[in-house]
């Protein structure tokens, strides 16, 4: 499981007094970094050495978060298929499960615009992290 | 049905050239606009007016998207419940379906922290769009 | 002289009620739409087509913007250098001049990394905006 | 000098695979935190607990930034005025300084609407970070 703290930024309240629906969608994406890391060590990030694409999310707001306290973000793998794999996140802010959230990736080849099956190594380095 | 004409912005797309799928979500906050507008017709927005929090969003990524052509947002309701109701959304480029979305939204009063029922007539306003 | 009709978004406001300084920044991006086009005319908008680096940006917030109505950018060319050019935003609501921006964008060569002159055919496109 | 480290997200990379210029913004909000618990130490962040607005910002990007590395942002007070302060911010990356910013924040009154003289307490609290 990778965990990540988030500090929130005042900008991500929204009119309503708490953090904006829209803000943990950027926060797990950043909690991905490690998991694109497998799949792009260099960390070059371009269409020539990026191999994942998001097909799914989905999003359960549990309890409304706060500006008043850092957010912890747990992360980890459930599920790993032949060309895709889903990723678990949590939100918890003191103490208390804020959103759930699942995201599905494909490994894909964008030069050829195709799916494409995750290599052995690729998917070893995943189980490391299933749950 | 609510349609919204929205145009792609440089800093939406990411490092493969595509729209970062973190764009389609304040996309389709800003098409529910009219639906606040139901809830809080003063367009105040604030804990006072406002009577909805977002419990779920579930986004499917069918195709990908380009910053050449414009995207057209199609917004109905899906259902409507006591307490709560269910909008979708799609994106539409150059004629292809792109992105396929679920919110529910859950009538709240701010002041005292608990669910409440929809009034009538917000629900026959929504039934308006109910498809 | 470009202009531009943006409708602020839910998420845009903050826990003041107004809509945080951010916004702006994202709609200003937007509103340079057309200025991209005069020298990424295929909207391809990749490190070989494009030739634009942001290299200064400013703001003056002089009113409060709020959710309730719609905001007009307008956007103009305030001067023609030689590698770089300057163009100006105003953000306006309700009759009311709430933001000043001056952006200056550099004629720049992603593949050797360094600027170059601005072609005089792009010069003559951009001075048809100048004032 | 408030230091903050900073991951480059996937999404704030844009289509020239480096950071956008608009990421940049949300990362000197965020390193502002320290300086909004000054005026606000409860943390509330509403119009009756949060006495700051921000009234100009200037950013010039001297160097690109890169998803490879973190980003150390640096954050000093340079100017304290009888109703205002200013604020610089660096962002820095692999040792190289990437980003100058200046803000300016007005100390606000926001249920009179009025700009307001910064308390002595305050000022003292803002002094111990002036260059």
């Amino acid at each position: 499981m990778f965990t990540l703290s988030v500090k929130p930024r005042f900008g991500e309240l929204d009119a309503l007094g708490h953090i904006n629906h829209g803000a943990s969608v950027v926060w797990f994406e950043l909690a991905r970094n490690p998991i694109f890391e497998i799949f792009d060590p260099t960390k070059e990030v371009s269409r020539k050495t990026f191999s994942l694409i998001l097909v799914h999310s989905d999003y359960d707001y549990v309890e409304q978060l706060f500006y008043k306290y850092d957010v912890e973000i747990k992360t980890w793998i459930k599920h790993i298929g032949n060309k895709s794999f889903t990723i678990c996140h949590e939100a918890w802010q003191n103490g208390r499960l804020c959103i759930k959230c699942n995201v599905v990736l494909v490994h894909y080849d964008f030069t050829n615009e195709k799916s494409t099956p995750i290599p052995e190594d690729k998917k070893q380095l995943l189980a490391e992290h299933l749950i």
